[in-house]
């Protein structure tokens, strides 16, 4: 079993050991009860000390890819999605299976694989939060959240060119707690909003739960489609717009400079509430503008999150307003939920103070980086049609040239290919043949083979 | 200095140590700057094993109560609430310095003191997860929760005699999110429901968020006030009435099983929804007929709660409905938050499942047991007159006979104690000269010299 490390990349030795091992597992060339090969033998072939195979294979068995057997590892038995799933599911955290692996390749999810989560940084600073934050552990946050965090969050905001006052920032549970904020809080039933098509299904929910209306600008490469935006600003009279700035769900496409600068003007014309979504933004280090860096006072709200970088589990994300709106929206949270949970907001005070977290995210960078461009050359040689080529983030927007869309996803579930839904991105649940491609999955050789077999000139090869 | 340690007690050793030390020090006999006697003569005064004594002080300088200092401990400086404070804040987490102490006595508060908390379990199930659970570590938790959550919460249910399925439970980022998911989810503007009073602020100002009008019945020792409530209900024909069951907050009182039978009859007759909001429930384990033993399928909504006890930072509560109820609320619960932590989740179910959790509310309820006896000879020998005589919970209702309000008030500052606000009780804010008397702080010293000061026969000795 030869797992072709590389001892250069940022990316841990252990950690490309669970991923190398994961993926020779996924594949499915080893039936569940196979006895891997030893530890020594596999250290041995491999240049490396046995003690990180050991932790790799330990990972693994708390995954529940692997099982313990005597001295050495077994495959443990794979578990198919439930019978006649055949898109990736609404909300991530449905299949999971405790303490089993599901048999099919999330290739339209929304966030980083299992196999990508290092948990050595995380496990480390929840041990020490427990051991000495007598607070952390058991008292509710404070209504803004925990200014150690907040003072944290200001400083990455400081690298966007969003200049605030700590006061201006308040702590959410997640992005979700965020947003769900926003609407609740200064749209009533009734109000009419501007958002992207393309979008983000559980914003659509959230304004429909909350009967305000939508109307759709179609999202470009660049950004929203200003000449489109101007002539609904203008004929509709919206009271606000969300837009997902950076590394956009599902495109993965970013609002360029001259995109921002006219958003933010017609935002003033037509006296807009401008919501940035921007909850991507640690998954890419260039350069760009954020339309929170360019009207945070007046009238835009950016909404930051933890969730795809660092953790899901713990439910920290943030809120930027001027003062007026983040004291109401700090009402509504305190009295909707008491706030986030007060030890998590302690571990990541934690992690973003001693540096952890900044690493962690350059190596996720780098790593996604590096699939992005091997995912665009595989969608090239299979001849897909990409929306833009993405620069950061987790998503390329993609569609193949098949006419027959039924045939695309009949060759995913041959190849145990989970696909997006195809009505989740858009405002009104219409259908497109469209697919949300997670760079992350894209490189697995079951995608491989699914993108091959749906390249226009060899389905005749299968 | 001499402890009075009782080794026959619940309390762990250490915990009896921080409290005595705590008291000690709130006092105020010694000032800030003070070095505590050596390690070894708190020891061998109070026949403790040294490691106890240190363990202990060690708890005091987490809390900023003590500090280290060479090889010993020092008082740390106490810090005054803001000036012109005279209440105890409406969110609990408002006024908490990080490492500092306030120096008032929150006589009216809501929660534990701090000095009650216990680590050593708590921290431990954290650790514990934090190395072995990597989607506790990562993941997004279920719709419903975490399976091994709610599998412990049935448990205990049945204990109260309430019998459903699993899949009728739902986890909650603490019972706020519940009460939120219930008022948003079932109610809209303009729908008219009965609350008690007094009753709980916070879920006042939820209804007035959503715009539900509210119609007060007034709360006797035994439940609502049966006679009212029958005449409100055929009078206003409200869709639905929330009811604190057990040790209620403000009053301490619980429902008596004739009332429960005659609510959910009422409910029948009337088509009402009754939500029982039970987030005392495990401060205390005698006989009690809960509404929702008596009717969780047709029209009684269950809210519980681990902030209480174990911690109010985790976020997790539950809430239990009928199925139609349950899966309305789980999209919205996702929609709005996408759910509890996971991680947070998964400690709560470890130290349920480990009997950990079982053990702390036994050492809660007889503390509270002890306390809430002397807590009533206090205000009997104030000559103060007491809402019913509670048997469990955190609270008791009570006032001096004192004609002039603000004397009360002027005695409680004089001697550092927090009063509770004399308008949150109320659905209309009405000011009232009854007080929630929190009885885990009623016998604390500056407690005692402020009730007797309010004593009818004695204003004159201070």
């Amino acid at each position: 079993m030869e797992l072709r490390i590389d001892r250069q990349a940022l990316v841990p030795v252990v950690q490309q050991i669970v991923d190398a091992l994961a993926c020779w597992l996924c594949r499915g060339e080893v039936p569940p009860g196979t006895r891997l090969p030893s530890v020594r033998q596999i250290a041995r072939i491999n240049l490396l000390s046995q003690s990180s195979v050991i932790e790799a294979c330990e990972r693994l068995v708390a995954q529940g890819v692997l099982a313990s057997h005597g001295a050495g590892f077994i495959v443990a038995m794979p578990v198919l999605a439930a019978q006649g799933q055949q898109d990736c599911p609404r909300f991530e955290g449905v299949e999971v299976k405790q303490g089993r692996t599901s048999g099919e390749l999330k290739l339209g999810c929304g966030g980083l694989p299992e196999s990508w989560r290092e948990t050595d940084d995380l496990s480390y600073a929840i041990r020490q939060v427990s051991r000495t934050d007598m607070a952390g552990l058991f008292n509710y946050s404070t209504p803004l959240g925990l200014p150690a965090l907040r003072q944290q969050i200001n400083k990455r905001l400081k690298q966007l060119d969003i200049l605030v006052e700590e006061s201006r920032i308040l702590t959410t549970a997640g992005a979700s707690q965020g947003l769900d904020l926003i609407v609740r809080t200064l749209f009533k039933p009734g109000d009419c909003v501007v958002v992207e098509n393309p979008g983000y299904s559980l914003l659509f929910d959230l304004l429909r739960l909350q009967g305000v209306s939508m109307i759709e600008v179609p999202r470009t490469p660049c950004g929203p489609d200003i000449e489109a935006l101007e002539a609904l600003l203008a004929k509709y009279r919206p009271c606000g717009i969300f837009i997902n700035s950076f590394y956009h769900n599902p495109t993965g496409s970013s609002l360029a400079p001259a995109v921002a600068q006219r958003v933010v003007q017609l935002a003033k014309t037509y006296d807009l509430l401008v919501i940035e979504d921007d909850v991507y933004a640690d998954l890419y280090s260039g350069p760009g503008t954020r339309l929170a860096a360019l009207g945070i006072d007046d009238n835009v709200i950016y909404v930051g999150s933890y969730s795809k970088t660092l953790s899901s589990s713990l439910r920290v994300g943030f809120v930027v307003a001027g003062a007026g709106v983040i004291s109401r929206l700090a009402e509504v949270k305190m009295i909707s939920s008491m706030g986030a949970s007060r030890f998590c907001e302690s571990v990541l005070a934690s992690l973003l103070a001693s540096g952890a977290y900044r690493k962690l995210v350059q190596r996720q960078r780098q790593r996604l980086s590096n699939d992005r461009e091997a995912a665009l050359q595989v969608l090239e040689d299979a001849e897909w049609e990409v929306f833009g080529k993405p620069v950061g983030g987790l998503f390329i927007w993609a569609r193949s040239r098949m006419s027959d869309y039924a045939q695309v996803r009949k060759q995913a579930q041959r190849f145990g290919v989970l696909l997006s839904s195809a009505t989740a991105f858009s405002p009104t649940a219409e259908a497109s043949d469209w697919q949300r491609i997670n760079v992350a999955y894209a490189c697995d050789p079951r995608a491989r083979a699914f993108f091959q077999a749906t390249a226009l000139d060899r389905p005749q090869a299968f």
